[in-house]
């Protein structure tokens, strides 16, 4: 089957593909909607195929299972996400899950039954698409998501969350039980950003997922006529933020990968080009995997806002509005995937996750580890979302290579 | 009268506020509008009353004439606009047509009549308020403004700007011929900026109004998502914009008044918290009184920008939509304010207009001088727009003096 992998990777795209394609472009496939009930019957059909037993949970997130032949009681989980973003792209989650199922049947037919039992299970929802809650698959699988986070939830057609679950067939779960039998998580994602291609790297082996601290800042000079004021006279809040983020974008040079900071939202105010601009709303993002540093940077440039707006007679509005840790991936699994790259030779590189994944909520539970595969000019969020077919095989590869080490060997 | 005009000025000010006065705030009193009409009517007979012979031109520039008793023929004109913007201040423009009027009525109570004769104008339109064409009124005086130039424009409600003008009883000019009978012109109007409130003066002689170069840019790098995009791989528009704006406007300080350099639009795209801004447009005001300074900043801050692009492997696009010269007001009437100034002990600065006015339009075909009082904080096109009475008052007598040397000396 090895040869033919190619060709059957595709026709799972396809299948897929066809379950939530949305007429303006791309997939939208949103939680508990037609399409996503489709599609996790679709999976189920293909889990029971490859002669997995499948059963959901309350909520509907999917579980396809091989019994281990020597320790059945231990479970190797694996998996990724079955919803899209509107207008998604067809690899963002589902990758993951057809690489998983994809991954086991090449090992049931070269191994034969694993010695530790292997469950794949297609997530019920990561995106935050339909309704204004992430990761509800993740964190119900690990009884972190309370049904009152959502109870009162409705989509953008005024539907309520338990309404829709409901109607898929689908409910709250019925208790916070944590399993126990599970001993490792493995995920499997496009890399969503363009270094694997750049550096022409066949594999991501994930570090960790980033933290992310958030701002809104407000920087209040003052709106003046734009040719009746010397310049000497204004409080110019345009130029305020003009010198906050070209010294704060070069500090952030200067302390290296994998730190980002992006200043991705300018709102000043009037914004018309005769008056001098009396405010600006700009947001703040930042992310590294190493808690401290995160926070020193960010500390250090809130510190450095306060000052320039301080020297130039101006206020400043500051609004901390997310602080989220970095996630460390545990480093046995990082390394059996590093072994699994090295024994294949394939080409890879250590690297952090700059975007959120299933990984991130499942990690603090169960030893978890991410791979990635690049994404062509790093897009994704967009049908234009792909990455070569080539890519896509040689992860399915090296994903079965590293399941096999966890689930085959002693 | 003088002890009382103060008092005479709040009354006229009042009187013509009724005219005009907008629900919503301020003055709406745009030009052929019905308190439109009306204002030019209360003028008209505030100056029949103070012994002017009144007249209208075709297009509804309203005059008010004294004939001088030696040189009848020789005609110092004085006056400003009418209109408004829409919820305008109740000094922009009405202020210079008040002042002209009471001044000339304080200089026949105390001098009698003048040698030269002396006509105060209401000006039509000033400020591009109703139709999208500005200084309609100087324009006509000048013989500069086209028909064409006006006779497809609509107004909000889609009237036709020849409509409008018909149905409150004017018309197209009939001639080009300009008038040579004009010696002088002069305005007085309120400064629009805060410099002479923050310098402690009473009077701004203007040595002439700005020139204004107006662009917009647009830089193009790559759109990328914030956490998965390295900084080293990034094409980042927003820290591109900020370098330049930073540089620029410190150049423009090192550069010293009255340059003035504004950078009051900035859109980036897609302007959303977590993407490395793909591409921002801006939009630069630049001005200066004088034009070989002014196009050599503005050669040099494209120049820089284009580098700084290139420096950043990204692309511009460059609009110059607006390349208007600076107009000097004329030395000698510049000369014999000052020498009013100083006999009258005025505290007074000499400053360039950073605005336009009808002053500017006027200028190139006869000698003109602008004389401004003191704006409160700077603000004007609003309602909160406002001057202190006694410099309003001061505004009034040093225009009187003015107008002396100007009409009843040798």
């Amino acid at each position: 089957m090895e040869d033919n992998l190619g060709k059957r990777l595709k026709q799972e795209l396809e299948n897929l593909n066809s379950l939530g394609a949305d007429p303006s472009g791309g997939l939208s496939r949103l939680l508990y909607s037609k399409s996503w009930v489709e599609a996790q019957e679709y999976v189920e059909t293909r889990m029971e195929e490859i002669g997995m037993h499948t059963f959901y949970d309350e909520v509907g997130n999917l579980f396809g299972r091989i019994e281990g032949t020597s320790h059945a009681n231990e479970v190797i989980m694996t998996g990724s996400h079955i919803d899209t973003v509107a207008n998604g792209g067809s690899l963002d989650g589902q990758y993951g899950v057809i690489a998983a199922y994809l991954a086991v049947q090449l090992l049931k037919e070269q191994c034969g039954d694993p010695k530790r039992s292997i469950e794949v299970v297609s997530l019920a929802e990561e995106e935050g698409s339909r309704f204004p809650y992430a990761f509800w698959g993740s964190k119900n699988l690990v009884k972190t998501a309370e049904a009152s986070d959502v109870k009162d939830a409705r989509d953008r057609d005024g539907i309520k969350f338990t309404d829709a679950m409901k109607e898929s067939g689908f409910d709250f779960r019925k208790n916070d039980r944590r399993r126990e039998d599970i001993k490792a998580f493995l995920e499997i994602h496009i890399e969503q950003g363009s270094v694997l291609e750049k550096e022409e790297k066949q594999i991501g082996v994930v570090t960790g997922i980033v933290g992310q601290q958030r701002y809104t800042i407000t920087l209040k000079g003052q709106a003046n006529h734009a040719g009746t004021t010397p310049m000497g006279y204004r409080k110019d809040a345009v130029y305020a933020f003009s010198k906050i983020v070209s010294e704060a974008i070069e500090k952030a040079e200067k302390e290296g990968d994998p730190l980002v900071l992006t200043f991705g939202r300018v709102d000043p105010k009037p914004n018309t080009v005769n008056v001098v601009p009396g405010e600006v709303t700009f947001s703040i993002d930042c992310r590294h995997t190493d808690k401290a540093t995160l926070k020193s940077f960010t500390h250090n440039l809130i510190a450095d806002i306060k000052q320039t707006v301080d020297d130039m007679d101006m206020d400043v509005e500051i609004d901390h509005w997310m602080d989220e840790s970095p996630v460390p991936m545990d480093e046995k699994i990082i390394n059996i995937i590093k072994e699994a790259a090295e024994e294949g030779e394939y080409s890879y590189k250590i690297m952090p996750s700059g975007a959120g994944h299933d990984a991130q909520i499942i990690a603090p539970y169960y030893p978890t580890g991410l791979v990635f595969v690049p994404s062509i000019d790093g897009i994704s969020h967009n049908p234009d979302e792909n990455t070569k077919l080539v890519d896509l095989v040689e992860g399915v590869k090296i994903f079965a290579d590293t399941l096999y080490k966890l689930a085959y060997e002693n």
